[in-house]
């Protein structure tokens, strides 16, 4: 069946997922099945701070949601009806535990706790002019100076300070945040990184998608807009707007690949987005063929699009094997070669003799794509047609997905002819940037486009003030946060 | 996409898998591989035993290959160009690895291992006799059974004294068995568990299912036929008829759920078969709706036949987490509810105001239904109609499949109205038993008819000694060993 | 045979030992040495981090140094030719990792980290006024509070900052930092907890105790005076004396019961030391028997010295079973008041019908004495004289010791001859204070004594700030460091 | 203080521990309390067999028995008020959990279990018949023998079936075994290994030595005699002598170094034994001296007893580190060699300037005496003098005592005067076999003397079938039982 998109090496990652719940009992056990449901953004670390009316017990691990929250001596600890979450991609080593989120930091008026999903671009320059000011930095996260703008600030309450936090960063976040009694959530003003909010009976939640609602029963209200700082306090939902306005920019991608296709983004059914997409590919450059192979796992709904809007059949032509895990090693370099065939397998009845599209959602270095190809032609595939329901991915993210250097991606290196010829299919296509947007139900790209695209288009929403000039010191750091 | 089947509460289990291999270096690490491809038909233990020209070097475990195998050092210790492996359902306790496969003697003319799939229905009987001649017995498995006749024959070499002991044993079995410079495999008169002989190259190749052959590159050739005893030495393979010929019994069971879809037995794709079910099912029991949704994970094929059939669409209406592990504990019981959707969630905009066909291949306890029909209608389905692609599940098997007791049955204890009321659909149909074979490509079942399809009909072509008279003192037995 | 003290209930702990070197290849495997022979001042934790030339690797964990450090992959991590650790009680729960040393910092000119051996006094009062400038603790260390003084002190390099920090606090303190090129090691102007100065052929090394010289081969040149800061850099070793002098106050029962008995501390031998306190214990209150029994392990010393004083002889009458780990359970109440035996046995035939005395360090709680006296009753002792080579344990450390509360010390509550009803014994005598002090070769105790002897006298030589007037919000505080 | 001897490379080991008790409720709570105090003679496998009135529940597991049995889920499955238990080295592998005991068989006439300290020496002559006539053998163990030749012996009970089979076999044995509500001990005939029977209330008990009633609280009856069988029935002791009788032959080093000194052995303290050793050996070879060292941790008492004798004063010159685990690794050639210091260092104020006399109970290889004697000089030793409180070990043990082959032992290969030079001591003496049979209270070893001394001797009591003429086939297997 249609999974939520498990580990693939040649895939760009999400890095993260936000949960924030106030007011029920068990309000830590509602966090756990809300990451559990958002593990796609994340899956090498999780962490849940709930506040009891006195304490902010927490617990933070590298591991899956279910691993490091099916111990029930865990649950019991996290106490109270607020508590917040996160997942996310860890680092290795000693550091790895350090950056596990929710941060969290005693301030002089009272504890604090702070989920991320995004990244900033000036986290650099902002910490080297606190710790110019003394300030020790604990962790390797650009997070983390969130939490000493707030404790540096010129004074006020938590929101007072957080505001005056936030107005000094840039880049992409949706925070869920924990105070006393006060659970908070905000978007950049451009709104990239997603963030819904929900209502469990009387319960405001908040979370990076609308199936971790769903996981808890809770019922799916409206995307928190971007630049809105969302305050939840006894049941109430108060919306502040303490930024200046800038035009929406919510990542694309999200629709092509890193939601799940349950979930709904901007009030858009995405598995319908991704059948729309996968039809206008099939309008822009249909091939006649015998039949539409989803590549797995992601592929499915695109390829249905595709299906149906060509009218050639399609069939699962590539079986996934269950149980894969992480560590097999295969010993030698003749069983390295027979090691691709772990993970899939050709339905090879469906397979010999026939014309075969292929449909994917995106080629980021190119190294899965070649494989899958040559199952095909190993499995006697007359002729194999790749299409991709994503334009050629061409540059780096720095708004918060994993990425490799541009220098590593394909689509920057070669033309679309160059890696047909790379990936050795008879041919390639990808949708056309303004089918992308037609798909989604505007008429074509133009300059006022609500989307942030750049990683199709170089066109960078906002300031990347680290990266363009980074100072030698940085590089390090750089380096290890993106590890 | 489609995966092969993971762990269902609800679905019957395929004990074992075999795989074996005479010839190449590095004989273990390609059994390794193969056992990762027969994953599916045993998941809690597997084991390796190889021939090294002198020793017989094993490895076996609880766990998945991955991790049992995974390791150099494991690896290299099962030196040796001729091995043979086991996958199955492991028992708990100190019991679990004496239990695990492949079994090994040392007799007085050398070393043997032996790896089973099936079930003996005569073991406890003749496990008494030989314990009153001074046998010890190590397992609780009926397997060893078979070692202790052997090593109690009245000589000969191996062959012989395994074709001594097989003439004693009744039941299931399809064995892959280890000797000096030796890999034999044996399928019991019946036929009823499959076996595939493959070449890698030059070297034959022994194995449950073809997946295990595609993963190593390894060519098709043949099944090994009911009743035959192939013996791989030298590079050659010998093909014995050692036993009375009785008529062929194959499991069906394993066209409908058990094999891998990308698997092919006795020449026909599983896939294409399960297909042809879901078109017959289409036929037989069609109804007005607006969407043909496959039940994950195994139910694509089927409702993809149904649908092809049918007209209605196909879509993937319900939506798989992939990261289900299986520790996550629910602390509360208010949260033991929501816990239904760790693992499925309903991909609503297809559902809400849909009339929904869900196509499932099986119904054994029913507690997965009630569940999936229940999430049709809190996602807004208007109407649910089951349809099932095998026909009712209403006896045990005790051919080497795991089945609850036969009061355990939905389909042994309701009628199929009250099945249906019992998981709420608005209607529920199964395939007919005459429906089934003409998927198979006969024109009906029949008296001659050459599968075992003892589940449905409680037709069981082969003796069950040990279970129609127990003594009291067997019972404990019967049960660990089901365990 | 003598054993540094292995886990006693009822003993007090020193919390930790520290360890420096600068200069030789394998810096850091010198340190794990070093560690591995002060773990007996800490052995719930450990850590190293080291200076390459550029990076600080470090490496911290929960559990003894050689398991900590017993990987070589850790190792081949530490690189670098300068390198400081330490070991130590930890804490539990997450905060446990947090809390072990060696602290690390990156400050705006480099990386700093600290190990502390010792316990500050006026910690809490300083954390509330950085917390009040807007400084973020990680830890709930008081060393953490040094780290913060350095951040935010008024500039100059890595020495003025320290000193400027070291100034402001009070308490007990004898740190070994690493710096860019550079090991530092200071002692609190009263030098209460020890630390000595040694040479690794032309290497500096810094332990708090001769031991860890003798087993990396290192020559001991001298103990670091109170007061002063030793600065290791480029092979040079420079002293510096940036702090007002104090009398010396170093802490007499580190000659007692903490010390390993083949350490010298300020060029005592310390076995020697506690001979000399059993001699003149015999002298002061010897009673007519037949054996003098050390209490396992750390009694012997001073029972040698008293039987040699006494004549009367010298046996092993307590026999400590080798292989006690810490996580044996009884399951039924019959077998837990078995359990005491676990750890001891009588060796009854040396203690049938005799009259025994029995030479112990300190009474704590007492809870160990009655067991051991029950115990000698049990095999048949005719006399049981209890001897202890301190004098009564009546008041806290809170200079770096693990001390029960004040309320919990047998000496606070009942006089001597209660203590003796309360432990059972026949007769029960301690070593006077000034008898103490002429074992250390002084006349008698005076007012200007050179010891800290505050445990038995309550005569605490430094100001205990944050504990004559907590403030209700600091109890959490001091109760978890002290957790 | 003295410990029960720790793991040391340079030490002979023994083999096996066993321990039964019948009647009391939780009896395999005080089996396991039992080994514990047993641990000394096997550290590395333990396990318990108890009877619950129906079954035999059992747990077996490498490692310690503070470790395998700490668990309560463990403790609570082990039900019933008989059971018996076994502690021993482990071989590696896959094979080590089948060869940990006791080992269990369920017989045609019910369930029996057996734990066996010893060593036969005809068992692979007496497997090779087995095997002939049908056995399957499952461990590698000599002790499975036991089991086969109950198995197919003519019949009758248990008692009559046991001593059928220990008849047939030749070597050393104490066995503890476990039947239906049935203890049974039984010695061979030479009475090699130790066995005791206490009284635990009403309740027998027995074991190999009597600490392990010490730690119940049980009382000390007796030793069961050699070649007598005792069968605890309902409260009931009954004693057989099934066997011809032979002279007694106890193993002369359980005296020396392997039984807890503790311990009582024929009605002699060990603890004084060894006393009489170290003053037997001053009488034959004392030398000027200033100072008497044991030899960490098991020759205090000699030590203590040569001291006493000699009038020369006794310390404690080498002390232990308590915390030395076993994972401690050098990476560097120039740390490995410092690592000899990992364990003990000289207490350098009693050894520099002094003639010292070390005194230790064997020398095996000699790899230690070599490190000892060089630390002692390195600490400033003006002499060192090694007395050795037994004969020089100059034969291997093959009635279950680990031993190196012959060709490893220094006694083997050198005179004494080629051992001190190797050893790099000034003197070198062992006692004389006459005066160790001195110390015991004979008046000389003589045709007649009733211990085992072939270690010393080579004069082997009871016949080397099995390692007199080994078959080609046999050596691997004996290779393996050594491992």
């Amino acid at each position: 069946m249609l999974t939520t998109h498990p580990f693939d090496d040649d895939k760009l990652r999400e890095e993260c997922g936000v949960f924030g719940v106030l007011g029920p009992l068990d309000a830590a056990a509602l966090v756990a099945l809300g990451l559990h449901a958002l593990q796609h953004r994340g899956q090498e670390a999780a962490g849940i701070v709930s506040f009891d009316g006195r304490d902010f017990p927490s617990h933070r691990a590298l591991g899956q949601v279910g691993d490091i929250f099916g111990s029930e001596a865990v649950m019991r600890s996290l106490k109270g009806n607020a508590a917040i979450g996160h997942v996310r991609y860890a680092t290795t080593g000693e550091t790895a535990v350090r950056n596990v989120q929710p941060l969290y930091a005693e301030f002089e008026f009272g504890g604090f706790a702070l989920a991320h999903n995004g990244n900033l671009t000036n986290a650099l320059m902002l910490r080297r002019q606190l710790v110019r000011r003394g300030c020790l930095f604990q962790s390797t996260t650009d997070t983390e100076t969130i939490i000493h703008l707030m404790a540096t600030a010129r004074g006020g309450n938590v929101i007072d300070r957080l505001v005056e936090a936030l107005r000094q960063v840039e880049g992409a976040y949706s925070l869920v945040c924990l105070g006393k009694d006060q659970v908070i959530g905000v978007r950049d003003p451009s709104g990239v990184r997603p963030l819904v909010l929900g209502m469990l009976g009387e319960h405001p939640v908040l979370a990076s998608e609308t199936v971790a609602l769903d996981i808890i029963g809770a019922e799916y209200i409206r995307d928190v807009a971007p630049g809105e700082m969302v305050v939840l306090e006894a049941g109430q939902v108060q919306s502040l707007r303490p930024f200046q306005s800038a035009p929406s920019k919510f990542c694309i991608f999200e629709y092509i690949y890193f939601a799940r296709p349950d979930s709904f983004m901007e009030g858009h059914s995405v598995y319908e987005v991704r059948k729309k997409i996968g039809a206008q590919l099939a309008i822009e450059s249909n091939v006649d063929a015998d039949i539409v192979i989803p590549v797995p796992d992601s592929g499915v709904p695109a390829a249905l699009g595709y299906a149906e809007e060509s009218g050639i059949s399609f069939d699962l032509g590539i079986i996934r094997n269950h149980y894969v895990g992480r560590t097999f090693i295969q010993p030698t370099d003749k069983i390295r070669r027979l090691g691709v065939k772990l993970k899939h397998n050709a339905n090879r009845a469906y397979i010999q003799g026939k014309r075969v599209i292929l449909v994917d959602d995106s080629i980021v270095r190119g190294t899965t794509s070649v494989k899958i190809v040559e199952m095909m032609r190993d499995a006697g595939a007359k002729e194999v047609h790749m299409r991709i329901s994503s334009p050629p991915t061409s540059h780096s993210c720095f708004y918060g997905i994993d990425t490799p250097e541009k220098e590593k991606l394909l689509a920057h290196k070669l033309s679309v002819e160059e890696m047909r010829r790379f990936i050795g299919a008879d041919s390639l296509a990808f949708i056309s940037l303004d089918g992308l947007y037609k798909a989604l139900g505007h008429a074509k790209r133009d300059a006022g486009a609500q989307y942030c695209d750049a990683c199709f288009t170089g066109d960078y929403p906002i300031p990347l003030t680290d990266f363009e000039a980074p100072r030698p010191a940085d590089v390090h750091q750089l380096a290890e946060r993106r590890a």
